[in-house]
């Protein structure tokens, strides 16, 4: 069992163990515009970088396919890290930090992810060193500190030997070497290729792999065989001799090992700084070194220092516009300061590809518009200058010149058009910035530039007309969910879910036109809102909740008498926010959702997960049961849910599974399922009652749109305070065991300070501002610069 | 440093360690028509089977990229193997077999690479395994047995863990568990996929790995998680236990371990066999286990009994048609056992891919003709039916009707034809089979089938007009050599190997055109092979040797001004085959050969090795120097260089080149550079000049066109008993410090004795036949059925 503590400060999360037993496997991760970095408490790491398409530096030892960040990907011996091996010169005793691959247990340990940086402390006999990690702020470059110390009363002699792992680079060419004007080991390869049209991008990419050190070591291993030897990774055979044998690597697995041997007096400490990263070439690296360890500024401080401080400025523009203060205090760590930094990642780095699926890359930035609306309303119209003038919108968003469309955006799906006016909504909820609708902006296929307001409405009209002869939507290779790739193959097969998210869509979009005064459009699309509800409830309706579609030869699914896959989370959640189901309908629902659905862990998508391929649902019924989308508590889909429990005010309800997805430190379970709580995850595993055993554990994953919707259920729902077009509305929904809760909000230029108490002596809420009752319960005439006290008394 | 012996049986190398202190690398192979096993003495193992594309069922821990198999892969702690830890239940003690993963040095070893069958024999504190693998000859299984015998004279109490790994299968799903009615662990996964219409493909594929035993288990693990724990790969924590904890793999690593728990009386020994492989239902494995493990024949043997002894004779089916007997015992023993199984190897799996590379496939069946004509016929004619029209050769030769061209085969190369008359004229001195000239055979673009003759004149005549004004042929994106892809991609690049390699098929071609009964087709090739000579001396000549090329830019290039790549092998031994050099430029060019390109370990492809790239040459200068193309000891091109010294009868020339080239038990130094003399290598790592302490490193690819042309050689040159139209023609050039060899050769169906002796008191060559001297040195008429023995004298 794992003895741990977790230690909580505003903007870090740690493990700290003392006298452990067992060492966890928990995570944190970094990212800059360039790169991204999943750092494992023991070691491992998992670095990529664009050039323009994601590459590595640092490499398995075998092949490794390229292909998106695994969600459970297992580690073994010789995986990617950054190991420093520590070995007493007078006892020959080998330790190494943080943990792999030696696995000698420290006596003190502690792990801290920061929002900026990502530290460790580790302890063995006396010896202690501080390993720490930040990234570049401009390029894709690691920055690591690492500090040793003398805890002891006596002199100590001991050797560190901070170790990279580079990997197998290529089968082309590989090589590695020490280069004593940089100081630093050097690796070259050639990604392999094979048509010479490939050429040109070959040689443009960093194939080089570097690491450099401020001070010079006192012996190099470039080669990993001889590195190793027969000792292997936990107990490297050059590690027995007191000199590195300072070996080159020639079409041989190359390694970045620098022994550093030291004598500390009695608490003496050393710092040692490195660099590694990729490279296209050795003055780039020169450069580096220059920019980094040598060049200074006014202040004496070098390129190093002044690169972690401004990393943590760009860090820093990713918080967020509200802090909240609830009787949940680990509830309000997470929010105030990683759930903002999720959206923020991203929104920054676009899940680091040249293609985002269109439906990510719009609830990315519906995120984004609370943090950064200047990029989201960039964003919103990157994406409509992709659609089609027919109104259909693409699989995937190109974002450079040289990106296609990938992996999954080559499957046709058809459900991209809602995400428009849904996630619009919130970039005017809180910018109100209506202009947005008049930009004009022409089609992938028609130069011909017209309003966003008109593409929208194209986009509405396309969902209208790709439906069958019943008014249910076309479902395709795959909806939201992507690998339910044969229901509708053939072209005849229809989403249940689509259907009723089309009604959600039309009346959202009813609502902007409302709002930006196009009562025609607005009461058109409230009839075809209208008007799909009833369609739904006539074709999906199975008695007790929404079947999730009809098959290709008309088998309706997703209902009672399936075996597997009886009922799907998203046709529940969405009819409710719809307003398809009615209050006796919606009553049914909440009743078969937590029957079949909830669990320790949250909401699963599917129940029962699917254990055999059911050929005409495809590809979903084939993934691990529990797994994905497979039954798993996805949280994404789960998001849905509870800001349509929010819709519905089942706000204790809702408030419930929220905390069931937000990982606090007080989760202490979080970290023996694989996660330190620095980030939602895209799953929880689920088919909970199907394979208890491995159910909860967390997915690596943090790409996925649940932060922006969690972020949006907090803002909406929870402490009601959305934007709207005459100003703030409030309207909070707090569980019922909350007495009082308040949230500072930036809107729109102002600051909103709004405290929530509940009273005994009321009986329906009441809104002051300044002290001032306020009708209507929306803040009006909001001026840029203002502070606003809010005070909401709400009845027991 | 190693302390090995090597010794020699007649179908058997093994290495043989006593009181060792450092364990080799070398590996040997197994297949069937199935699939293909690389089979290291340590324990690792890389296995690929066909459905119809290669495939695997025992993965890296990690999502290993799908390529051609590595030459020089480096292993890891992880890597696919086959291992048996061994723990002495009193004393505690751990270690496994083979080797790895413990790596506990053992008292006694020895690794047996056998023609049908690998085994080892490890002697660990008097308990002595002996494991051995051989592969079924009807499907893609392994079959393992494994016996644990007391050496000792008092009851020992110990446990066997066979452990094979199975890795990281699929990020879909995956899991593994046992099943007792299997006696077996069973592993499944669904391969990755995304797109609708590869599911077809998708079910059908073999995507469970299963491990059955023949005694049931006291206990198991098929969870690899489970099984290591914190103890690491080297010592797993659940050996530290008395049982393994009969853990299951849901989503997670499977393995594939099974305990059995003995008590072993003094000099006692028992057996256990397992059977390992894929299977695409556990139907099929439960059939497999009745096969192998259940059914016996009346002789009381079961199935795995019978397929040892039916595979023995698969791969007795390739048994060369030659024996030889030389002062060289180790050089004999390479020739007359392994060689031919590296040829039937070749020819009978088509290098595992259902798409070979023309040149590839019509070479591998120009070896095929010694071995089994009929395939090589057939095979011949599948070729041909791929050809254009025009003439043209395909970049590949598709196998398998779902096949498509892959990899470097999409790439145009423009040497095909010219191997369609070499190649066919090794079968028609083996079999005399001129009839395959008047096989009617359509176009890949034509229906119409015209004659053998006729789609081979066409492909002469496409070499004449894929020509420049100078008459030197195109190269377009390679010829030969594969990377040299930027020297004609314009359409104006030149390649000088191929104009000379041209002329020499046209000699060849008018050859055959003359035993045909075509004397006005030889003559009009014969003329072309002169006038083409004519040009590449015109063009080529650099002084001391041929150039190999001429650029889109006009710039001759493999010539002395260059300072990397100044020289390339395959230009000057061709010249002498097509008789392009005189005798001065003969002497000029074995001058230069000799002085440039030749080393300890054989002769260099070119010289200096490229360290960077050079553009209009192409990616074969970015490769590794002294890998691969890039100054290695390609041994295809220096087979080719020693066929070109017996043309121009440079005998003890040829004979050292070969020597070096065939590895032999007594080449001591061939374990340290990664192999067991079991097959010739494709490369010998090069570039000697410039990387000395890398040079002679053994590749571990065994697909090469090596060895078929190595046996042309030994036949056509160093024995020299070449079939021809009249019957066996005589013309040994024995090395001259050899006194006698002898040659027992099947040749159309007789058998020939053949002895050849040195004797002082002759001048000229003398051949008796059954003691009668012949004319012409070429025996006739021969009868099928008969026996000749037949004396060469040779003046000293």
């Amino acid at each position: 069992m794992i003895e741990k503590m977790v230690e909580t400060a505003k903007d870090e999360q740690s493990i700290i163990l003392n006298s452990p037993v067992v060492m966890p496997k928990a995570s944190g991760f970094l990212w800059n515009d360039h790169m991204m970095m999943d750092v494992n408490c023991r070691g491992y790491a998992v670095a990529q970088f664009m050039q323009p398409e994601p590459a590595k530096y640092s490499y398995a030892p075998n092949m490794e396919m390229k292909t998106f960040m695994q969600p459970e990907q297992p580690y073994f011996a010789h995986h990617p890290g950054r190991f420093v091996y520590i070995k007493d010169e007078e006892s020959k005793k080998l330790f190494s930090a943080p943990y792999e691959p030696v696995r000698a247990m420290p006596d003190q340990y502690q792990f801290i992810v920061g929002q900026h940086e990502i530290s460790w402390k580790v302890v063995f006999d006396e010896v202690e060193l501080n390993m720490s990690l930040s990234l570049s702020p401009d390029e894709p470059l690691e920055m690591w500190k690492v500090t040793v110390k003398n805890n002891s009363h006596k002199q100590r002699k001991i050797s560190i030997y901070p170790s990279f792992t580079i990997g197998y680079m290529s089968w082309m060419n590989q090589a590695g070497q020490y280069e004593a004007d940089l100081q630093g080991i050097v690796c070259t390869s050639i990604t392999p290729y094979q048509k010479y049209k490939d050429y040109e991008k070959i040689k443009k990419l960093k194939d080089m792999t570097f690491l450099l050190s401020d001070k010079a070591p006192h012996s190099w291993e470039a080669n990993w065989e001889v590195f190793e030897g027969e000792g292997g990774i936990h107990n490297p055979s050059a590690l027995a001799n007191d000199m590195l044998s300072n070996s080159d690597a020639r079409y041989e697995t190359p390694a970045a090992v620098m022994q550093f041997r030291l004598t500390l007096e009695a608490e003496e400490e050393q710092q040692f700084r490195f660099l590694f990263g990729p490279a296209n070439n050795k003055q780039e690296i020169a450069a580096l070194r220059d920019k980094y360890f040598v060049q200074t500024n006014a202040a004496g401080e070098d390129g190093f220092t002044t690169a972690q401080q401004a990393y943590q400025q760009y860090i820093g523009r990713g918080a967020g516009r509200m802090t909240i203060q609830t009787p949940d205090a680990s509830f309000d760590q997470f929010v105030n300061h990683w759930l903002p930094r999720q959206i923020y990642y991203h929104g920054q780095t676009n899940r680091l590809t040249t293609d985002p699926q269109t439906r990510n890359y719009l609830q990315d930035n519906m995120g984004m518009s609370y943090i950064d609306p200047t990029t989201a309303r960039q964003a919103f119209l990157t994406a409509l200058q992709q659609q089609a003038a027919s109104g259909a919108m693409p699989d995937g968003i190109i974002l450079h010149k040289d990106a296609e469309l990938k992996y999954i955006n080559q499957v046709p799906h058809t459900d991209h058009c809602i995400w428009l006016p849904i996630c619009l909504m919130t970039y005017l909820d809180e910018t109100n910035d209506y202009s947005i609708l008049d930009e004009m902006v022409p089609f992938q296929d028609d130069p011909t530039a017209v309003s966003v307001f008109e593409h929208i409405v194209r986009a509405m009209n396309w969902l209208l007309t790709t439906r069958d002869e019943r008014g249910l939507n076309y479902i395709e290779q795959g909806d939201w969910c992507d690998p339910m790739n044969m229901v509708g193959y053939k072209g005849k097969g229809v989403s249940g879910w689509l259907t009723i998210a089309s009604a959600y869509a039309f009346k959202v979009w009813a609502q902007i036109c409302e709002d930006a005064g196009r009562a025609d459009v607005a009461e058109r699309f409230r009839a075809e809102a209208e008007q799909t509800n009833a369609i739904a409830n006539k074709y999906l309706w199975d008695g007790n909740w929404y079947a999730r579609g009809i098959t290709d030869d008309n088998v309706l699914f997703g209902v009672h008498t399936d075996e597997e896959g009886k009922i799907y989370i998203n046709p529940q959640g969405w009819s409710l926010m719809s307003g398809a189901a009615d209050e006796e309908k919606q009553a049914k629902i909440l009743r078969a959702v937590e029957e079949l659905l909830e669990t320790p862990y949250g909401v699963e998508k599917l129940a029962p997960a699917f254990t055999k391929m059911r050929e005409d649902v495809g590809r979903l019924t084939q993934k691990h049961p529990g797994s994905a989308e497979n039954g798993a508590v996805y949280n994404h889909a789960a998001a849905f849910y509870i800001f349509a429990l929010y819709q519905v005010e089942q706000q204790d309800h809702a408030y419930r599974l929220l905390r069931k997805m937000i990982p606090g430190p007080d989760q202490a379970d979080l970290i023996h399922r694989g996660q330190l709580p620095v980030f939602i995850p895209n799953y929880y595993r689920g088919a909970y009652r199907q394979i208890p055993r491995t159910a909860g554990r967390s997915s690596h994953l943090f790409n996925t749109g649940t932060a922006a919707w969690v972020y949006r259920c907090i803002i909406d729902g929870l402490f009601g305070v959305r934007g709207s077009k005459e100003g703030l509305s409030i309207a909070p929904q707090l569980p019922s065991h909350w007495q009082t809760a308040s949230i500072h909000r930036q809107f729109r230029g102002a600051e909103f300070h709004i405290v929530i108490e509940r009273h005994a002596d009321i009986k329906e809420m009441a809104v002051y501002v300044d002290d001032q009752i306020i009708e209507g319960h929306t803040v009006s005439n909001i001026q840029a610069g203002e502070t606003y006290n809010v005070l909401v008394k709400l009845p027991q």
